[in-house]
């Protein structure tokens, strides 16, 4: 989700979908206010079945208060058959991809809008690379989690291809998902048995 | 999605919707032949509108061959209002939680069967603080994504609570997504201009 402040504002209308006078609101109460940029994000996980559960996303914390989304969200994964489940949803690692990809178009959306440049089409597709002896506990040399990803952009909009270029760099270098991908975070987990 | 081949193995039917003739099968086939276990996976993201995108996953790699889901599943993503988008999905961040979640009780699933154990609830809580003052580039000292995550497992089943507990800390150990998260993953960003 990120924006962008390097650039200079002109006073602009909406532009791709985005409100920008709001946006750049944002920005200012932000910066008058700085508490108002925390924020936590949640989500509830329950076993369904097998290797089929599902998340229910519908709260969060940011600017000063608690939030409801507008809708209760219901999220599921599962597993392929050629990986013992049932393939009624999505993988969990192909959420990753997904949640790397979107979170790179929501940016790009926010930062053509804000430097005045209309997006016809913007597309990505990204693989991931991934070794399952190490998850099968078949290999102590092979990671559990992918060992590389490859993401390809293509952007179409009424600006030069630099320019082009240069929203796509802006997005993934103020990116939420890439800097966690990319760096890791720590991640700490209690259970509570029986 | 771990197993778990640290435990003595019994000639077991089905368990907790989890096929584990088939499962035992698969690990001794990926034993005898390692190259099984090279799986690519894919997902298409395309840009709708504001910061809206939509993303389709169908196809992967793996066991030798292309496979494709039984579905072709389409997952949408989405700022909420206080943060200029329109809250129709799940915001990509929030993704990355149902991730973590769903590839650890994946795993659980398998394990608990694996070892004989009926599991009765298992729900998972996860939270993440991030502060937004990186993303708006209002502060160098802030990185992009989440500065913590933190899980929340409450397991119950037919086991004592340190066997449940055991089940639990094996899927952690062997969560594809949970080491990508906590260990981060090289990605590669090229774009595709005009």
């Amino acid at each position: 989700m990120p924006t962008d402040t390097t650039q200079p504002r002109k006073a602009r209308g909406p532009l791709n979908g985005v409100d920008t006078p709001t946006l750049f609101a944002t920005l200012d109460a932000v910066k008058g206010q700085p508490e108002l940029a925390k924020f936590q994000f949640r989500a509830r996980n329950r076993w369904k079945t097998g290797t089929m559960s599902e998340t229910t996303i519908d709260t969060f914390f940011g600017a000063g208060g608690e939030h409801a989304h507008k809708t209760t969200f219901k999220v599921q994964a599962d597993h392929p058959n050629v990986l013992v489940g049932e393939d009624r949803s999505p993988l969990p690692v192909e959420y990753l991809l997904h949640a790397l990809a979107s979170c790179i178009m929501g940016g790009i959306g926010n930062i053509a809008a804000a430097r005045g440049v209309t997006l016809t089409e913007v597309e990505a597709r990204i693989e991931g690379d991934i070794d399952l002896l190490g998850i099968l506990g078949l290999s102590n040399d092979v990671r559990n989690g992918y060992g590389g990803i490859r993401a390809s952009f293509s952007i179409k909009g009424d600006a030069p291809p630099e320019k082009l270029q240069e929203i796509v760099e802006q997005s993934r270098a103020r990116s939420a998902v890439f800097d966690v991908l990319t760096n890791g975070v720590p991640v700490s987990l209690s259970v509570n048995a029986g």
